[in-house]
């Protein structure tokens, strides 16, 4: 039976791969996906959310747009990576997506989707997790209804938008911290495994290779990921982080996991939004969190690969 | 010429070992010891350095004792590592080590020593910064006397008593950041540098095929200490931290430096006393300090090999 | 027109009076009362709840359970203040009260109670702000319902739990920082304005003098109160916090506001809780709060009085 | 037998009055002035610390220069109190006072003024606490030489440069917190008692009336200070702060004192430098300070009047 999934994301190049591969995988039931401000704005992550489903023929996967800025404070973008729209690099053209948007909000429907299903249903957050606390802080009788939360965000070594925190957390460390803390099982992909999904140049000419218009906008996607990841990091090719929490879900094989104690960092001045993975057992804190270390990297690409392919062949 | 050198330690087995380098090796002229609560009380490190340098034939380099405390807040140490003693392992007698105390003290030791020598000293902190620290606050007009310093401390990465960071910064964290930020050229060895550096049985082997006497204390040290890293974090073999600081100094070619942005977090809640290390620039800071990345692990423990054989040569 | 109100409380001594207050005047249209972990648990805070309303003969109107801890970390209770059972002094049964609680939990009845008003409705909260907060991110669609928020929490002098942090803010600092930062109107009475009004003997004979059970029972909760504020803080007479917000509603000119920037400190070590009230206008940022100064002391009593004699002669 | 003093301020206008004070009254032996960053750079206020001397005839007491800037980050300033001199107001003149600057530095002239006296000194500070910190850091030895710690600094109630903390505690919180906590007696006037003494346009007229050079220049002082603390915080006539120190030790009931546990908060986003003062002794803590509390206001004018008509006569 097929994992019910809900995904939560602010596409953003590695979510809209994560989009395609829940999606397209028979083990996985995409039930909804709702968005949350991150790589751009929730307006932009929202239109972007509905242009990949638009182009990958992704039809009844409900859409639904949630919070616009994090518990606390400003919202942040991360233009220098996704760009102006946050998912630059192909043309989407100028007219709407023929997808709508769910006039529920992301916490309705959320709520309704879980409590639609007949089991409870992954969350699978790879944005900042403000929608996520806050569903969890307006609808504490219907966390039983939630199986687990596999997310994409902090990391067990260094971050990427700090020294020490990784951009998903930082965008709001409360929200991370409330669903850290939350009591549900958490696993946690964060750029420890992540950086270790580079989209090389020979698994672009894969995805090329492929010789179908969704394989050509994916080239284009990740074309422009790895100008970033070259120009801000100085990478050789980009890491394509949030598809390895639906990857775990298809086959868990694919990455390896470590039970430890993790907690957020909300108060330093260098080092707000880290999370804290403790993988020494030194703090003597119970462990909450399975965190994701080591990739069957090949592996991950063949999801990836044929999720596209198997989209791009259905259009 | 040699680099002329000040130790400001808290032994602790792997500062035993370097007072041993340091003094042993021609590249490097000893002028003075001076010592810090950090892997014991003060008391015990001070004694601690006395018996090193009893044992090892060290004559005429004085030793000084400095400050008992952090400069804020209460001392911690590290029992769990070192032993009550600070540097079990060995039986060192119940009697006085037969080499005296300095009744200057570190700071007037280091005074005086700058003072006499006629060429900039390059100081080497090897337990926490607070000795340092001090003496830059009480001394300023001193400060162009010191031609650098050399430390082991913090990490690149993560850290080992809490998650986020290392012992001598963790037991002084202010006294680091005025390091740190002191505008002084700084060289820091941390973690993820002497984590690299693990006293193997092959390693304990040669020491123990010297055949002297100060060999054999050298191996009852490492004895010990890998009991102490075994049984705490589960290494095979214990990380001989302190040494790659002399080692630098007598062969850069052993570890390689990356210049770098650091910060230390001073107001955390799980991360106070981490180095913050920007090693992908994303801060915008200055750099400030060369940090200590890949070890030449054979060179490294060649030289400290060397070291013991030297000194055991001579009693 | 009466003022249409929920109460968002933690009976609690000083709350009772202020549910009595809200239903007895008529200046206000008491809709709904929902409970809040704080000065004691949520399960005795909505107990007293039901409890006042029921010896009062306060019927109709729902109470509703909120959230039993705060955003973040867990709660703490007042125990010292206010008693085992929150409302400890005089004797109400072993029974159960013969008022309902109401199924739909705290944020269900604030937004019916939201939607079914024609007009928008004032929060009155008396307790930590965890519910406030809570329905602002559960409910961000409804806050155009919401006229004004007119809490008791905060300080813009000295703190009581803490020296520089008041009760109610320091149990939820985060949910406090969402609700200061809202951007909704914010009426705040701290304890520079509630220690104005001192239950003093002659009030207390006031109330006793009404000869009513309601007000017998006024008196042992004021003479419970009175022992408890004697003993932690040496007061000749205890503080009636919470009915400040509803004397204001009632009639603006018992105490005056001065408007002012107010945040809320997250992160000090201590002084976590505290609310910064920017009097002088040091800080440059924005006035978002209307802070509650000097008390006409004889109308709030006599408020306070009114209201036990109307609800004590309807019984 | 008078008291033997040691001033440390950052002349500023009260820092000045504090120097005539402690110059002019024979219960007080001032035996040495040093000067730190605060009001102004340091070199500003050592200059001023030396125009005032020479101006009121104070000779053969040595002036030295402390530390330019605080413990940890950047100076800070209060020009917009005292002026782009420090000590705006009075012409100076152009040239150098004819009052030297003693060449051993702040710590080095503390640290002789306490060998010679025969008996322990009173340090006096009335800026920042730098120089006092990095004394106790660099002569541990020499700590009980000092009598005790009477300074100008932090608040038992509001703040001044920020809702929370008074300039003094802000320019160098990690400085104040080494000295509060150094186990000294400390004795704090902090602004809930400065205050209170306000140089009313009768004080100035009295001083005025004096008719002597000095007494104008004075005049002149207070008139520029007046304008300051009119445009700045809105007050009618400034508070002279810090003299309330030596008033305190020429005449202790010129000002009452609740001893009380005083910590300084370091980390906190807003409230950084607040002195927290548990009056109602709810943090459990040690009383480590004395507090002022309760001034009589005209017997300390009446010091000040008298101490700049005997300075003035004295010419």
């Amino acid at each position: 039976m097929p994992v019910p999934v809900i995904l939560d994301c602010d596409p953003g190049h590695d979510d809209a791969f994560n989009i395609l591969l829940a999606a397209a995988h028979p083990a996985v039931d995409l039930l909804a996906v709702t968005t949350v401000a991150g790589n751009q704005t929730l307006e932009k992550t929202t239109l972007n959310a509905r242009r990949v489903c638009a182009v990958a023929g992704i039809r009844g996967v409900p859409i639904a747009a949630g919070r616009d800025r994090p518990l606390h404070g400003a919202a942040r973008v991360a233009e220098n990576i996704h760009g102006g729209s946050g998912l630059d690099g192909p043309g989407f053209g100028e007219g709407e997506p023929d997808v709508p948007q769910d006039p529920r909000g992301a916490l309705g429907l959320i709520r309704d989707t879980l409590l639609a299903h007949p089991a409870p249903v992954t969350l699978v957050p790879t944005g900042p997790l403000t929608n996520i606390a806050a569903f969890l802080l307006a609808y504490p009788e219907l966390i039983r209804r939630i199986e687990r939360i596999v997310l994409m965000g902090g990391s067990a070594g260094r971050g990427n938008t700090t020294p020490a925190a990784e951009f998903n957390i930082l965008c709001d460390p409360e929200a991370a911290d409330i669903v850290f803390a939350s009591g549900l099982p958490i696993t946690m992909f964060g750029l420890n495994a992540t950086h270790q999904v580079r989209a090389t140049p020979d698994v672009v000419a894969r995805i090329a290779a492929l010789g179908t218009p969704l394989g050509e906008l994916c080239v284009e996607l990740l074309t422009y990921f790895a100008g970033s990841y070259r120009e801000v990091y100085g990478f050789d090719a980009p890491p394509l982080h949030d598809p390895l929490t639906v990857a775990h879900l298809i086959d868990p094989s694919v990455i390896s996991l470590v039970r430890a104690p993790v907690t957020v960092e909300l108060t330093g001045t260098y080092t707000r939004g880290m999370t804290v993975v403790d993988l020494d057992g030194v703090t003597g804190r119970p462990a909450n969190v399975d965190v994701g270390m080591e990739v069957d990297v090949p592996a991950f690409w063949d999801l990836i690969v044929e999720a596209v392919r198997v989209l791009g062949s259905r259009g």
